[in-house]
Parts: C-alpha cells; structure tokens; sequence
C-alpha cells in the first residue's frame, strides 16, 4: 500500500489537540469529523481533558490502543515535536501537520527537526503550516473553517493542490459555489515532506482523478518534479498557475511560504517541457480543467466559429488568431446544408452567422455540418439565447452533439437570468460554457496544445 | 436644442410599424412602451389598423395632428424610405431605424437613399439595422426584446454605445443582472447618420454620464473622431473595445455591420493618442468602468497591497509589475503604527501580509496608515472573508475608508457565497470588488494611465 493513500483513505483518525474550546482549530477540525459523514474511527487526543463531545479523550495517541492511519496535528508549534514522536512510536504512516510557525517565520531548525522525527520513524507528512486535505469521498476534512464560511465541493474528477492555504481554501469556496466537483485537495504548505511532486505522482495514478490543478510558489526539487510531471502529463493534464513569476513576487513568495521561487524563465521552460499546461491566472485554471476533463482531444488547431451575433463573432475571430490557432475552412458540400435551411442573408464563412432571426433547427444543421468536415477540429458555438426566434430546445440539440461529437465543442453564451439557467443546463451535460471569447478561446487552445504536446492524436 | 437630446428625451413618439401580431418587431417596441412607464404621448402607426390596444391607430405619421419628436421604423426594408420621407414631411427631428437589409447585405444604394432623405428634411437618424436606444430615466426602450429574455439595468452613470446590436443587447442583459446602472445605452448599427463621435460628444456634455463605454467595428470618420474623443476624454472617460483587431476579424467586421475596419495599429495609436482607455476585452471594460466611475485619480503608480492570503499578496504582486506599475514603499512611521497592533509574524513589507488569524482592527490600521502615507498612490486591498477571526463589520470599515480617501482603493476577494454577500454591500457603497488580482490590478492600470494622459494629476 502507498503510505499517500492513509491522507486520502484512513480507516482510523487521530486528531492531536481536539479541543472544547471552539476558538481553537483542534476544535473546528475534529467537530467537521464529528459532524461530517467520516465513517472510520475518530480519537481526539488531548491530556486535559477524558471526554469530548460524548468520545472518549486520550492523553497521546500511545494511549490508544487500536490501529491510528492518520493524525492531525493541531496543537501550538513548540509541542509539534513531541506529539509527533509519539506518533512515531505509535507506528502511525501518515500525519498532517497544520500548525504553523516553522521555516515560513525563519525556524528553520525547528522544522529540520521534524524532518529528522519524520524520516526516523518513516511517517509521511503534509505540512507543516498547511490547511491539509478534502477528499469528497472518503470525507477526510481537515480544513479548519466551518462550512458556513467555506463551502465543500462534491465528488467529482478534478484534483487541485495548492502550497498557500488561503488561496487553496478561496479556490475549494468558489468551487462549491460555481458547482465545479472535485476529487482531491490538498493544501500542503511548507511540504516539510511531502511536496508537489509525491502529490502529482500519488493523483497520477488515482482512478478518481481525471486533471490535475496546481498552484504553486516554489519547486522543492527541480529534477523530481520534472521527470514526475513528464509521466503524469501523458495519462492526464496538469494545469499549473506559479505565484512569483517576477522579481518582486518572488520576493513576497519567501517571506510567505519560505521556498525558493527560482529563476521565472527557467521553471517555465521545465513546466512546458513537462507537458504541464500553464494558467495565466486563477480563473484559467478551471476554464483549462473543465474543457479538459469534458472534450475530445482534437487532431489539429483549425477552429469553426458559429455564431447569431456578428460582434461575438468579431471577436472570436481576434482571439482564435491572437491564441495561434487556425480559421477552419469548411467544404462546400457540408456548408450548402446549412444554405438549405437558411435565408438568403445568414453568413457561410467562418464565422458562420446564422444571424438573429435564428432557431434552433439552424444551430442543429450547422453543428452536424462542422462536425462532419474533415477540415474542422474544433468548433467555438456562440449562442447568444436572447435572440427572438431561438427556443430552449436549442440546449438539448447542443447537449446531444456534444455527447456524440469526437471534436471539441466549446459555447460562448453571454447575458443575465434567462441565459444563465440555459447555461447551467448545458454545464450539467459536461457541455463547457463560457461568457467570454477570449477565455473560451485561450482554453481551446490549451486543449490543443497539451493534445499537440502528448502526441495524443 | 441639440437633436439628439429627441432621441432620449421625446415628448411624444410614433412607432411605424405598430402592430398586433406578437412575431413583429413593431409589435414588441409598441408593448415595450405601453407597458413601461414612458410618460410621454405614443402614436401606433400602420395603415392596416384602427386602433392598436386601445390607442388610436394612424395610417401614417401624416395622419397625427400632434407635433411628434422621435419615430421609431420597424417596417420592412422595401417601405422604409417611403415612411422616413413621411417623417421629413412631418418635420420630425430624429428616427431610429431598426429595420436591417442595408448595406451590411451589400444594398449600398438603397442606404444611400436614405442618407439623402435625413439630408434633405435635417433629421437626425439612428440605425440603420441596429437595437436603437435605451434609457432607464426617460423609459425610452426601443430595444425588441421582452423583458423577460433581456433585462434592463436600473439608472446609474454609466453609458455604453454599440455598433453591434446582439452584443448591445447581450451586455445590457448582463450590466442588469451584474447590477451595474446604466445611464443611456444606445445601438447604432449601420451608422447611417448618427455615428461614434456624435453619440460620445453628445453623452460628454450628458450631465448624468459619468464614463462612456463603447464597442466598436470601424470608425466612420477617422478625424472627427479623433478631435471629438480628445476634447470628452479630458472631461471623463472613453473606455473602448475594438472588434475586428486581426486581419482575420477585419474580414468578418465586413460582413457584420459592412464598416471599414481600418488598420489596427493605426486604430489604436489613435486612440491612445485621443485620450480613449482600451479594454482588452468585454469584461474589461466594465472593470474599467466600476473603477473609473467610483475611484478619485491617482497621482501616481505607486501600489501598496495589503493582504490577509500571502497567495494572494504574491499574485497581485506579479501583475502590478507586469502592468508596469510600482510597488509603493511605505514609511517606517505608518509600518509601525500597524506593528503596534499585530503579531509578530505579520509581514510589514509590501505587500502587507496581515495573515490568516487578522482582525477587522489590524485591517482597520492597515487601511489608514496606506492611505495616509505619501509613498502610496493607490490600495490593492485583499480581503478573504473565510479567515476565523475576520468579522462582518470589515465591510463597514473598508466603505468608510473608501468613502473618504482620496487615494483609489480596490478589493480583491474571492469565495463562494459568504464572500458574495460581503462584496455586494461593499459594491453598494461603490466600493469596486474584484475576484481575481490580475482584473484588479489591470483596472488600476488603467485608471492611472487615464490620471497621467489626461494631466490631472
């Protein structure tokens, strides 16, 4: 058995300052177990008192006397040492460490230490100063915010870690809200010991994880991470945002996290090298990811754009040029379908503008037609639902092309109220939607690229 | 006068193609108005009908004994010029043509007709093929799409001008749903008579227009307007986003709105040289705009970051660099006034990492001493709302701030619906919230470079 998976999957718990007091995070962590659906066993450890919330409370965990898989450590930095001895002596595999105050403030011995505790009794960590893991299956919940405050996302495919746990537990919020689902998260702060690298191998060879986020401030080493990325990307995309990528971030990087940034130009070099897709910014991240985990890999850069708003269009056509990628030049046979249908006055270029007077059974005609030339790899379907003769059926026409297209299609569709219900259908048919050309575009592009990148064709 | 005060101010409107099947444009642009609160007088006209729900309906405009001041033509392409030249007899001063099936389609000659027409009776014409005007003050809303599908944002300060109708129509529907507040909203289409450079003079002397946003294909008459957006843009600001910026866009601009695009360098050196603010793209600039219209101008670029997510700081901090802006160095004297109420591991340099365990109080000194510092021009202020200690009552510190600094402050802050409820009473009090750090940071870019070119420092 992998010692990662006792984070993910542990059958027994301990959790090391579980408190009464509820302004401390060894109260928050062990009462999200308690009130969660965590199904293994739970022991808070603490000496000063026998009893908590109606469990039986133990001094150390060398006082219990069933098999611990995992401990939290919660308690103040200067006991961090001496609990994790006894977990050591405990032969327990795996601890989260989420206190903070080590290398990050300048104790860099005090964590050396841990390290030594560590290797010593060969436990894997996570941490320290980290917010730890979520993992929607098995309910492992070790961030310290109540979920009125931060909301969890569902099961689903998509892992992320993340060296900040701010940012990390920002991201988990706005997954939940935006409905994105997620696999694994892990917070892993000063990867006293295990650091992205163990995480991206450990994700890489995880059924339940189909693409892999990242956000990063630092390579612990270079070559590790390079030679792991290298294999992982092959089997799933890693799609990677750095903090630090200037003189002046790097700065803030140490006096945060306390690694080493590393020269900006080179660690971007490794990434792509790697095959790790990069995010230009937090939101990119999960454009990438969710074009990544729903759409066919397609076979080349040639995208058809189609569109009932000439100015979406416009646009489009700026970013599909800006991003790199080709205008499809359909067949002439595939294009008089849609003629056939038409009035005289629709478009039948790329863009294709099936104008404002367009219903649904155009939209039907023009995607089947671009999904049949051989010319076209991706299609870009800009669907603005305000226009007056497009009736709501339109979704189950896109839902039902999209499941059976070998190309990727990605929707534009911007507005208030009406459009968004519209949208949200669509999102739950794994059909892609963005309000935007420009992040539409610049995430069809990243499909491309890790599909050029990973020979996948 | 100015004529086009008609258009957003009519006592009395004719709509020309009045009619009672609901399929017609005539049809919605009637409702719209007798079911909003348009309190001015209304004539349907349309030869075919008496009376229109319950009003009195005219065979021609010739028929109305009233003076009329704005007429709205829905009717078919072939019979335009029949009733426009009916206007010009009946001495109107301003029409909006909806009706489309000119230029854009190649009929040239048929638009140059009607160019003739406006010439000879002096009228002044919106349109051809275009949504026309909205405006939430008066209730004129020629726009031909019910409510239901399209909102409509409520009064605020905020223009916007569109050559394209669909995009008009779809950002209106997301301003309202955004709760952004509009104060004239107006698409002009095919240009026919009534261009950019009239509709930006015309809303730079508009007292209730605080910033002009504007979509645009091509510009009509490149040194109209030039000369025109140099003199508005020292008055306030002209935020632009240019469709059709590749060779590639250029060529679909001509079959959309059938206008030259022009070349793209020379397009844009123009621009930056009239004082215009470029937006990158449709979310920009309504960023710019909740920025421009909110924030007093900085005096330089000089940015001071305080943050309670050290991932955050490191982020913001890369695109103030990017965005050629500086990071503010503050004194000693206002460091230590923060110092004083702080643990010791807050990070006093910039950014400011006030850390996971702040309190409204640390943010409170925070704020003050930024903005109280004469190194600091501007505040990027990150708040994640999720850390344990940070109560609700920071809403109301930072609007206080905001409110009475003279030095711009924007917020960062992300999450799920928790952080929402937070952001949206701070944008209530025009505090303008970001989610992401790059949106941020480019939107005080953007102010700072409106501050500098426009000398008003």
């Amino acid at each position: 058995m992998n010692k990662l998976d006792y984070f993910f999957n542990p059958k027994s718990i301990a959790v090391i300052g579980a408190s009464r007091n509820p302004t401390k995070i060894g109260h928050v962590v062990f009462r999200n177990f308690l009130e969660g659906n965590f199904s293994g066993k739970l022991f808070p450890i603490n000496p000063k008192t026998r009893e908590l919330f109606n469990t039986k409370c133990y001094s150390s965990v060398l006082s219990v006397k069933e098999k611990i898989d995992l401990a939290i450590i919660t308690v103040p930095a200067a006991l961090v040492a001496k609990v994790l001895t006894d977990c050591g002596k405990k032969k327990i595999h795996a601890v989260i460490i989420i206190t903070a105050g080590f290398k990050e403030i300048g104790n860099v011995k005090e964590e050396e230490k841990l390290k030594e505790i560590l290797k010593k009794y060969k436990m894997r960590c996570i941490g320290v100063n980290c917010l730890g893991v979520y993992d929607p299956y098995s309910k492992v919940d070790t961030f310290f915010l109540p979920p009125y405050k931060l909301r969890r996302p569902f099961e689903g495919n998509i892992s992320f870690i993340s060296q900040s746990g701010a940012l990390g537990s920002v991201v988990m919020d706005w997954m939940a809200t935006k409905g994105y689902k997620i696999s694994k998260f892990v917070s892993y702060g000063n990867a006293t010991d295990v650091d992205e690298s163990d995480l991206i191998e450990y994700l890489g060879n995880d059924e339940k994880t189909k693409v892999i986020c990242a956000y990063f401030e630092g390579i612990n080493k270079g070559r590790k991470f390079f030679e792991i990325s290298k294999k992982v990307s092959k089997k799933k995309p890693i799609i990677a945002l750095k903090g630090g990528t200037t003189e002046e971030g790097t700065k803030s990087v140490a006096s945060h996290t306390g690694s080493l940034a590393g020269s900006t130009d080179v660690i971007h070099a490794a990434f792509k090298q790697a095959g790790v897709v990069l995010a230009n910014d937090l939101e990119q991240i999960f454009d990438f990811a969710r074009v990544l985990s729903t759409q066919p890999l397609p076979k080349g850069n040639r995208v058809q754009i189609i569109t009932d708003g000439g100015g979406f269009g416009v646009l489009t056509t700026d970013w599909v040029v800006k991003n790199g990628l080709k205008l499809a030049k359909m067949k002439k046979e595939n294009l008089d379908k849609i003629k056939k249908v038409s009035p005289p006055y629709v478009v039948l270029k790329n863009p294709i503008d099936l104008t404002g007077d367009t219903d649904t059974e155009r939209y039907r005609v023009a995607i089947d037609a671009a999904i049949i030339d051989p010319n076209v790899d991706m299609i870009a379907l800009i669907v603005l639902f305000q226009v007056p003769q497009l009736t709501t059926d339109v979704v189950d026409v896109i839902s039902e092309a999209v499941r059976n297209s070998d190309k990727p299609i990605i929707i534009i569709s911007a507005g208030g109220g009406y459009t968004e219900v519209l949208k949200k259908s669509l999102e739950e048919n794994d059909v892609p939607c963005f309000s935007y050309p420009e992040r539409a575009v610049e995430s069809m592009r990243a499909l491309y690229e890790y599909s050029k990148n990973n020979n996948k064709r």
